[in-house]
């Protein structure tokens, strides 16, 4: 049955990587090149024929009954954040071997099917998420990576050297648009939208890109009991000032879809006896609705502006990266929320929140995505946790999604 | 002339430890230690014997004409804040060798008359504050210092080791009250008051102790991207609250005396990409109003309990320590306020913020202090000054106060 076969693999995926605290399979390190080459084998046995490009993606390929045609393409990512779970990228890439073992079962379709294996999905290693697929849109900022470095200070190109990998010949790996029909992956929701809503399956409209910005606030540093309260410039005042006006625009921008972190503070001299002095932190902005994000930053800064103004606390704020958020294709949309109809799933039009290789794939070819529940939304986390009925599902909305772009 | 030897000693000892953003002196580290060992010179250059206690503290003596009777006692610390500033301990330590050599040069007294070098009076770097008097009262906690590390994992005993000192043998540094007749110790404000109201002399009646919280915020760490503003249990938005609470409350206590600092966050995992699980906060809080205190810490409570409710973040709250208000001996404030007044200079009874190695020896002598303007009232900061007319002026109430004990 193909549901023990998905299950089983799933879990002989979970032990490469394997701890107490979770999987740690990071971007080209042993037990990520293990898994994949676990995948590989598996490919191989359902009939694909397989080859790595020159960035390490896997692409594993059926052919169509017509010559020439372009593949209709699926796949996702074996990487994981460390201490990550069983599901965040591995539901996507042995999805995608199931349903086209089915698929090949079933007979020929006119266009032929690809399965990637996305190399370095996660930012977790090198600091840079996506790469399999930048590479494979020739968007590979080779300049930037060759300067990467893990927290073990490896650099990238040394990693990818230890896998035979020359960063240099990495444009090789890019592809044109007019190979690929369409892109659909499978993942996990990595939300509580879909389980809380009793909902099989989320049609993703939309991927989110992260703006991130960088405040800091100068305050004077003092003796904390010495010094009268109306006398001083307290640094991290005025950041909580900051943090809780973040939080009250986001909410107020969450109608349409955006939402709003303080994710990291750092404090100085972060010491029980002095009135801080100096705040920094680290905000983290994501939304579809473009014109949402740029008014969210807007009303950000002018708040910003006011508390430090009132506080006598000087504020700078850097903008770190600001992308646009990324629309999947209407009709690729169609043809998904189509399949789960015609297979009685129920479903819903949502927006990723989170980042995507269908977000770079989107941008040489008609791209979707489909989201399956997880439990609690907890993902990037041991407790990850997808039910096998909804893994089936979204199987098989994948399956009928590729079976009617690929006929 | 005795204000070139005070300005000179003081600008030579700035060199230990100095960098462009300050002094860093820690408790037992190697500026410190040079600093120390610098004075330690000058001590024996003035005829004092010189020896060090079984904790680093150092002792220096001029013999009384008494045979056998108590020392008259006074000092300061060596050691500073991280980047602090030149004159938080060092006014003390060198003027009260500046009071010493001037009583020296005018003849001998009834009592002898003593020095001391109190070790780590700063907590900064151990977490515990005015160790060395506490060691020599007799109240050294040796189960809760020998657990004590720095930031850099270096633990309190191996600190101690590298400058030959046992932890295990600390309570060899305790002394007798019935050794000591009286204990004064000179001290720049580290406040806005003398400055301000343009008064010579603090004559300082009590100390305020502090009373320090840690408190925990548990939220639920998250997916910043596509968790939902409103399903968040953030743990740093609960924190910002309770931050802007205790400044609110602090603010509503401050006719009192009373001053409240959040000085310490700590967020995990403090990345940009997920919603904060957990944030540690230190709160400093400072009167001697003893009712203000308990009235403060009630109302800090509450508040903290109202926010973990309605945030759904949990929230505990633990006492590191609440020591009352200690009130210095009448007769040792009088003295120092008619020394004060015998020299011409302007003075006004106060109280002091910032705990002092006074506070402790208070306990088994008689005890006061002398404070003296700082500008701005700013201390434990590079910008930290106070002017050499000043300073003299406090040597000099601090030379007659001496005088006026031990004759």
């Amino acid at each position: 049955m193909e549901k023990e076969w998905v299950m089983a693999t799933l879990e002989h995926l979970a032990e490469f990587g394997a701890s107490e605290r979770g999987i740690t399979r990071l971007a080209f390190d042993t037990a990520e090149r293990q898994a994949r080459e676990y995948i590989e084998e598996e490919m191989r046995q359902a009939g694909l024929s397989v080859r790595r490009d020159a960035f390490g993606n896997v692409i594993g390929r059926m052919e169509g009954a017509e010559s020439g045609a372009p593949a209709v393409v699926t796949g996702s990512h074996l990487d994981t954040v460390p201490e990550g779970g069983k599901y965040d990228g591995a539901v996507g890439v042995v999805g995608a071997l199931s349903a086209i073992r089915q698929l090949k079962a079933a007979g020929p379709l006119t266009h032929p099917l690809e399965m990637i294996i996305f190399a370095a999905e996660e930012s977790s290693r090198f600091g840079y998420g996506t790469m399999g697929s930048k590479a494979m849109i020739g968007m590979a900022n080779i300049a930037a990576w060759s300067k990467a470095q893990d927290q073990a200070g490896v650099l990238f190109p040394a990693a990818l050297a230890a896998q035979d990998i020359d960063l240099n010949k990495v444009k090789e790996a890019a592809r044109q648009g007019e190979e690929i029909k369409a892109f659909v992956e499978l993942h996990i929701e990595q939300g509580p939208v879909l389980e809380r809503a009793e909902i099989n399956i989320g049609v993703v409209e939309a991927i989110a890109a992260p703006t991130r910005l960088r405040i800091t606030v100068e305050g004077t540093p003092a003796h904390s009991g010495t010094t009268p309260m109306e006398d001083r410039q307290d640094a991290l005042v005025s950041a909580a000032m900051i943090i809780l006006a973040v939080q009250e625009i986001a909410l107020d921008e969450s109608y349409r879809g955006t939402v709003g972190t303080v994710g990291i503070v750092k404090v100085l001299p972060n010491v029980m006896n002095v009135v801080p002095g100096w705040v920094e932190m680290g905000v983290d902005i994501r939304g579809v609705d473009h014109e949402s994000i740029i008014d969210t930053i807007q009303e950000i800064k002018d708040a910003v502006s006011t508390i430090a103004d009132g506080q006598e606390t000087p504020v700078s704020i850097v903008v770190l990266t600001s992308d646009k958020p990324v629309p999947l294709h209407p009709e690729i949309v169609d043809t998904v929320e189509a399949a789960s109809r015609s297979l009685n799933l129920s479903c819903r039009r949502m927006n990723s929140g989170a980042g995507h290789d269908a977000m770079n794939m989107a941008h040489i070819a008609p791209a979707g995505m489909i989201f399956i529940p997880c439990r609690a939304g907890i993902s990037h986390n041991p407790d990850e946790y997808a039910a096998p009925d909804d893994i089936m599902n979204g199987i098989a909305v994948l399956s009928e999604t590729l079976r009617q772009l690929a006929r």
